[in-house]
């Protein structure tokens, strides 16, 4: 197979991205291309860096990059020769199977979306991240790709959760939860209330409500929520094993004897810091695509990069996208029909408000 | 002043929470009278075990309580005679200044609402939850009162957080962050788009958008978001935290060495587990409504409920809902004029939206 790869993306590209794809080519024999797409000289000069002569490296020449600091989908229509664009036609013009892209995840998103289109019958994609749990990690879903959802949406979610869970990381028969603020059906906002009997009705093992308390329980190998919630999730989780890391230097450097327990500790520290590291998988899927996308950190180093691209033959080698299809497909007419029912009377609703705050705000 | 207490809400109520009364008034002098709202014996029962005899003592017998697992509308509704129902009835007749409950949060919000009203002006209330950071605390607000939310609504939040800092945290100038998925006003949510810029118009210190990651960096003193999303923050954030402890547990009894290790650090551990307590604040307070409500977490213990009320008598003292009136009454004409607008526009957006929905399904 084929991959294409942004040698631009990330805080350290294009040396860590290029010497992963070196890796990466090392350790696995069924690529058969890997397009390293960016700034020629600078990634020849890696490469030459690496000592690596691997015949199936071409580098496709990209005059931009798409910065973490730009808007996302204004950088990827203006930015025309972008290494992710670039990288994206790749797939949309058959030349590659799947794309890997460390990047600005809003612009691999918006890229993606744009030169591959979403898959028949999808309506918004979704970013399937696979989060280190105590007991077994658990996938969620959407990461965010896609920050306004509909119940619609979350269900294509929870199907296509469900195909990367099974035919990627070999989970039998996945179970799927729905992130809300409490157990009961009741709980929760309006876009979880509405989607949680859509969701008892579709092709997939549904659990019920899952809250933050019971997230990392993995009571679920599923996961679903809109990609506001899941990227506040993801964000909150690093931001809070930060926090505990900088909760602890400052108690353990207090007098010797923490000193000589946090040396003692080392090993079982650096073993959760494995663990827990996003390094383990490298990038997550952007799923509902038309085509195989993995996004990886901002962060990535050449672990990571390698792991990514390895994720991404992974998924490849799966025929994910069929299964995604003949899973929406399955989506029984029944539910659908529910589907539709909900999302009219949620439309009808929708409008009944908006006329009554317009009256609302026409009188203040 | 006179504090009313649910005396049989949360896990170890009402042992816990009568023992945490009667050391509040061993500790403060400022509470005239302090109503024990709940079954007159069990009440009656605790205090002897006690051995309290405090004449600024009252028990108000309730027949009823509120379980965890009900549903909270519902149950406040039909219990009419619940703990919570009868102590958030004592700061309605006026016969008590403030109440503090420790149960179901969902029940706590609803009674308080359904009795004491909200503010004038007021739209929905929110929960102020003080989170403990390495360099200093932060107020995140909505904790989960408010699941779904409107631009106005925010804007409402974060003058309340304000008021809320400066008067019973002692925050001199506040600055409120708004939390989304990047820093720059184009990220984020439908939502979050339409509140930044009434915000960036409030009068408040608006520091633009937070995310995740730098959450507990301690860059701005209040945190607003819809209480879906903070509630999600919170638990999530609850749960990492015990499944870090899983992780460790696993690692540091794999061999003797880290045993010691893990022995030597006891102290740092402790010290970090009494900064990041729920204890210390024991409780957040449901702003918005007509009168002092603190809601105490779940699990509440003794001391816990102790501090709980503490703060009910801190906020009652500082005056707080006159100074969230002045707040609410500073929004300038010019901003609410510019809230109304994107109201309106908002509600014409979503009438269109809600049109359009209507159609495709009919269509499909």
């Amino acid at each position: 197979m084929k991959i294409a790869v942004d040698a631009m993306g990330g805080d350290f590209a294009p040396a860590a991205i290029v010497e992963g794809a070196v890796q990466a080519l090392k350790a696995c024999e069924d690529i058969e291309k890997l397009f390293l797409v960016g700034d020629k000289d600078a990634v020849e000069k890696e490469l030459a860096r690496c000592k690596c002569t691997d015949e199936r490296i071409e580098i496709r020449h990209a005059s931009e990059v798409v910065g973490m600091g730009e808007h996302p989908a204004a950088a990827v229509r203006h930015k025309r020769d972008s290494s992710i664009n670039r990288a994206t036609d790749l797939v949309k013009n058959g030349e590659a199977d799947a794309v890997f892209a460390a990047g600005s995840t809003g612009a691999a998103v918006t890229s993606s979306v744009l030169k591959m289109r979403t898959l028949p019958g999808i309506r918004r994609p979704g970013i399937a991240v696979v989060l280190p749990a105590p007991k077994k990690p658990f996938i969620l879903i959407d990461g965010g790709a896609t920050p306004d959802c509909s119940p619609e949406i979350l269900v294509q979610f929870a199907v296509m959760g469900t195909a990367y869970a099974q035919q990627v990381l070999g989970v039998e028969d996945p179970s799927v939860g729905l992130m809300s603020v409490g157990s009961e059906d009741t709980k929760g906002n309006g876009l979880g209330k509405e989607t949680f009997s859509l969701l008892e009705a579709a092709p997939i093992r549904f659990y019920g409500n899952v809250e933050g308390t019971d997230l990392f329980e993995s009571r679920v190998d599923v996961v679903v929520c809109d990609g506001f919630t899941g990227n506040v999730i993801l964000k909150t989780s690093e931001g809070l094993a930060h926090a505990v890391g900088q909760w602890m230097k400052g108690e353990v450097t207090k007098n010797p004897w923490r000193m000589l327990g946090t040396l003692l500790l080392a090993g079982a520290l650096k073993a959760i810091k494995k663990k827990t590291s996003n390094k383990t998988y490298g990038g997550a899927p952007l799923l509902g695509v038309n085509g195989i996308c993995i996004i990886g950190h901002g962060s990535s180093d050449a672990t990571a990069a390698k792991n990514g691209i390895l994720q991404a033959v992974r998924a490849v080698k799966s025929n994910l996208n069929d299964h995604i299809l003949s899973g929406i497909g399955a989506i029984s007419e029944q539910a659908q029909e529910k589907a539709r029912a909900i999302s009219a009377a949620q439309a009808a609703q929708a409008a009944a408000n908006a006329a009554a705050e317009a009256v609302r705000v026409a009188q203040a």
